[in-house]
């Protein structure tokens, strides 16, 4: 049996909660909270009801306790942090992870903020105390990218990794060219069907992308970047026109993130691709090569985000933790 | 300090050698045999002499010792059975496998037989005397799929498995289709290359592709099966006009294996398949998709066979097992 407490009941949240119910896995949740309330109880949260009472708008727990409390006082093997991403502060979840790995507590996260910026900090906190910190969930959603990279081919030399890492850009690009909408129009089709959010500036202007490749490179890659090491052009200012222009090509125009370790180099711009290449996914798939010395080109092809699919990650990290260290496993 | 016994010095086994030397591993070779001769040497095989010797035409070691003298007499910490694959009988390498795992040994394998013929006796064996069994190499070569579906989508439940498990019949696919060539003709082409045995029968036939997922569905989805359970049509009698028919539709033909667990389905058949599927990949390369309930379909393209490819995927199984098990790594 493993316990754990759950930070941040959103979507991804809910998805967790969803799946431990649906798929009876054997994961206690001692500590429940979102940003306006919380539950402790070391016999186990009654999940069905969480779900139920946020569904009916209502908060999941107790507005006394805080999501801090939870990580405090809460009895857990591992905290699962899915609060909402902050690029600037990592805040509140860079608190919560730290609390948790003081406390000698492994963690898992979908939070891209404190993996972006305090990697080698909280990697350091976790060895000390003995335990692990990880993050599948933080880049490229149900694509078991970074256990591939870390594991799967571990003693490979990676020479670069390029991919397409955000789904909503993806999908304004496959309807640009499909339809011969303007961006615009695309855009807010995205927005209809709740790919893109109110705000699109995250996604279209490559900054989630250049999070990701930040990510990869700071974790898997064994370089110190930041969001500002990233030259970075958006989709937002392409035209139907060049969409048109490498249709008459037999190439297409996709957002492809780059990293090329050895000369230092994170890009993430609007490329023309030949639309047979493994990167030419639709919608909002995410794809990714990695090229390393001893195994080639490898392509993984994935869902990049949804609750069920950033669930799966995050639940391949549990039983990942749970092979190796929880007790009594 | 890892130490390894190798049994078998071809092209895998030599792939891995060279890999260990190149990448300075900190891996010593205690104990080395092919067909024909072994050494087994506490203080470290000498490599680069042995790949010599071998590369002049000579054997690898000492015609006095056997493999089996190498698996019961040699101090290793985990065996490395990369001989040649015989699907009949699984000899000698089962042999090998059982006396590395009654030993105590650990055992990474790259030898189809032994995992497609008696995985649940050879788990069994290893679970009894508290070591691993890894066989990532059996399967597509590069790609670390097995890893993927054990550990990267763990909590998963996989619905389907479809996938290009054969590179000489793709690119005997890919230039009957880019050529118009016959099947005969190709096949020749891809016998100069090396990509075709003499007898192509094993590969043509899809027994390579049936054994791959004979494989898969024993040691993943929990199936009991053999190769007579997969049905299976091999690509010999395609002609250049069915390939045209199918590139008239803007489709091509790829022989595609498939599994669903719940139809107790395993399949090998040449399919005609859009272009633009994420299956249809050109030349020796191989591609998989699998369906997982919360992952969604994920698809994994690499190369599927080659010795620094294979050897990739073995040093990734020395490593996991390293990482876990070997005393003080």
């Amino acid at each position: 049996m493993m316990r754990i407490a759950l930070l941040g009941f959103g979507s991804v949240g809910r998805g967790i909660a969803r799946a431990i119910l649906a798929k009876g896995l054997d994961i206690t949740v001692t500590g429940l909270a979102d940003s306006r309330s919380g539950i402790i109880d070391a016999g186990g949260v009654d999940l069905a009801a969480a779900l139920a009472r946020k569904e009916q708008g209502g908060p999941c727990g107790n507005p006394g306790v805080s999501p801090m409390d939870v990580v405090e006082k809460a009895e857990y093997d591992i905290l699962v942090e899915v609060t909402p991403t902050d690029v600037e502060t990592a805040e509140p979840a860079l608190g919560h992870i730290r609390g948790a790995l003081r406390r000698g507590k492994h963690v898992v996260t979908s939070n891209k903020g404190p993996i972006a910026l305090a990697y080698p900090e909280l990697r350091a906190l976790a060895e000390a105390n003995g335990v692990l910190l990880k993050y599948e969930a933080t880049v490229c959603g149900a694509i078991p990218l970074i256990h591939a990279m870390q594991e799967g081919i571990a003693g490979n030399t990676i020479t670069r990794i390029c991919g397409v890492f955000n789904g909503t850009c993806n999908y304004i690009l496959t309807r640009m060219a499909a339809e011969g909408l303007t961006y615009e129009q695309a855009l807010a089709e995205a927005r209809d069907l709740g790919y893109a959010e109110a705000d699109p500036t995250y996604d279209v202007e490559g900054i989630d992308a250049g999070i990701k490749l930040v990510i990869l490179a700071n974790t898997i890659l064994h370089m110190e970047t930041t969001l500002d090491d990233v030259e970075r052009t958006g989709i937002n200012l392409l035209s139907p026109e060049a969409l048109q222009l490498a249709e008459d090509q037999d190439c297409t125009i996709r957002l492809i993130g780059e990293i090329i370790p050895e000369a230092g180099v994170l890009r993430v711009s609007p490329r023309i691709v030949p639309k047979v290449h493994p990167l030419v996914v639709e919608g909002t798939l995410n794809a990714v090569t990695v090229e390393a010395d001893l195994a080639g080109d490898l392509t993984f092809v994935g869902k990049g985000a949804g609750s069920t699919e950033t669930a799966s990650a995050v639940i391949g990290d549990l039983l990942y933790i749970q092979s190796r260290h929880v007790q009594g496993s």
